[in-house]
């Protein structure tokens, strides 16, 4: 085991390579099969610690990141030179402490930042796999995950959480790995993918296929980078993120740099330039086939199906927490009262917390005290039931 | 004045060419002003009538329409050969009944149904305006009808109505010329577009530049078309026309023609199946720049800045009826509230009805009988208040 491997991977328009933290090489025993029925042995898992693990082992917080997101949740991001996604609550004093907690971060498969995803070499070709990455699930990447926490020797996760599709992941461990969840809480999310979201999510695809510089996912090879379709699909997956009456206080119809319109298709206002910007920068980070396997994972995402959502959880003894925003419209709170009233009908220990906010999805990266406070009360009343 | 002009206007990807109805061609005395300070003269404006026009001439009615509607309101589509876009409430025995309105219905300058836009050849270079089209306003699209309803020789239209965009167009006539309204009614339309409204637009006119087949809107010239580009725009703001709950009873995640998820990229679901049918469609009835200029002159209204709202409504006489409806998101009934609260402050004649659906923005395009009885009563009691 070895904590300090890096890989080299590259971003952006300029090809430019970048080391992106530890890497663990999973499957190499025993390959992981796929639900797509493809099996993968030996790849790479990315992922970052934040603290450090008791002799317990029993203070573990396994963090899931959300569509674009990655390992690094609470450290300076090697290629934006950003702070963490989440440094809103993990660090010291804050509610996931990293005084008392250690904190895992990985990068989903099927991403972007190290670990095994479209731009990995296909050794059949020795070229990125690019469209011929095999299709990963929500499950897949928690059975990735899963791994990972073999590879770290760690029996019993103290909690897994995460927000919009990391409380996907955190559903799909706690339905998946009972006994490896001492807690869980949902952020955001839902049980399984709605219809709208499916077609916001058809869209971002679609606006990168329309960019010839996407090359049919071979854009790699021919060093192009589909930057104007990728940045549409952001600036479209964005405005989600908001709510209206945000984007309304954030921006209002203020005008960019100027006194009046331009009577032409310039950026007028604010927030046609705020969305530009947007699109812009996240080109820099993110690649556009793992924007295509991601979404796509999150599509497929259904634990209402098979015996419904409550199958998942008879006799589950995981502490749930689950957390939304009243101005979310991505995922609704409804969405969440809907896994709430599942988890209550086979008495199953969970919280529910709708936390009142007019920032929309992202909420649950922004500073939001009432959202802390709901978090660290649950978190701190776990730990004291787990002896942390 | 000949009612039976015809043009000829080129159509879709294979540039069929198709007879696009009545033509009035205006501004030969006098030129139009626009607000961009350009003037436009003998420029053509596209329309259709439904009804005849009494003795008095008191019994007109101008219907508005929304974004990429038309004059075809109520008789077949020449391009798509589907039934007019208003059939649901124009007819014998219907809300705006055609034995006793007369009802006029234009394409809107900066459109592509024969009205003067982008398309239309610019005398400088004899080839298609693109992106040389100067930039119109809402006002300025009421200007031009304003000249369509002098070159029909009417004084006072009865009622001035339309939903989304045209409800724009409605309020900005009882703004301009209250003297020439005698009722208007605002249906699911905002008296400003939103922030949140104009992110929209700048993603869809954004996803038509990423295109290449656009050539920076010369693509006439080239006997191309921005094909893909323009579906995804379509794709976006179809979604934003739905409600989550429409969509969700519409689609769930029923599969589209499988029994399975394909792991792959095809329409697995029937919404994205749905989504690229809707873009497909639209291609070939749009034109890629009539829906910038259109989106743009939408973005810059705003009939709450100089003196606010109230200023235009004082002492004005039109009857007002204003129409929201409940799962509409896009112009959701805060917005008309809005409206309705400044015309009561300035003791204006104004109805409200809030009407319940969950059909969203769409639904006053549907059948929605609580809408239909509203609207009834309203044009009835105005029509027996005018001697009709």
């Amino acid at each position: 085991m070895s904590e300090q491997d890096t890989i080299i991977s590259t971003f952006g328009t300029a090809y430019r390579e970048v080391a992106v933290g530890k890497i663990a090489i999973l499957g190499k025993d025993t390959p992981l099969r796929l639900e797509c029925g493809i099996d993968i042995s030996s790849f790479p898992l990315a992922y970052q610690t934040y603290g450090k693990l008791n002799a317990q082992k029993s203070n573990a917080i396994l963090v899931c990141h959300g569509l674009t997101g990655d390992q690094y949740a609470a450290s300076t991001h090697p290629v934006t030179e950003k702070p963490g996604w989440w440094e809103s609550i993990i660090g010291l004093g804050k509610p996931l402490d990293t005084d008392r907690f250690f904190i895992i971060a990985t990068n989903v498969i099927g991403g972007c930042m190290g670990s095994f995803g479209p731009k990995s070499t296909n050794p059949a070709t020795g070229k990125p796999y690019g469209l011929d990455f095999p299709v990963v699930t929500i499950a897949d990447m928690v059975r990735a995950q899963a791994l990972l926490i073999d590879y770290l020797q760690i029996d019993q996760l103290f909690c897994v959480l995460g927000g919009s599709m990391g409380g996907m992941v955190t559903l799909t461990w706690a339905a998946l790995y009972p006994e490896r969840v001492f807690s869980a809480v949902a952020i955001a999310t839902s049980a399984r993918h709605s219809a709208q979201n499916i077609a916001f999510h058809e869209i971002g695809r679609q606006s990168i296929m329309v960019d010839p510089d996407w090359c049919n996912g071979r854009y790699y090879d021919e060093r192009k980078f589909p930057v104007k379709g990728l940045s549409v699909a952001r600036m479209a997956a964005h405005v989600t993120y908001l709510s209206e009456s945000a984007m309304h206080r954030k921006f209002g119809r203020t005008l960019q740099d100027r006194e009046q319109v331009s009577f032409g298709f310039e950026a007028d206002f604010q927030v046609e330039s705020y969305l530009r910007h947007q699109g812009a920068t996240f080109v820099e980070r993110f690649d556009a086939n793992s924007y295509f396997y991601i979404t796509r994972a999150m599509d497929y995402f259904d634990l209402t199906e098979n015996g419904g959502l409550k199958s998942y959880f008879v006799n589950s003894k995981v502490r749930f927490l689950v957390i939304s925003f009243s101005s979310d419209w991505l995922f609704p709170p409804s969405e969440s009262r809907l896994i709430v009233r599942a988890l209550n009908a086979v008495a199953a220990n969970v919280s529910f917390a709708d936390i009142t906010t007019d920032k929309g999805h992202d909420a649950f990266l922004l500073d939001v005290p009432e959202f802390f406070v709901n978090l660290s009360g649950f978190i701190n009343g776990a730990a004291n039931a787990r002896g942390i």
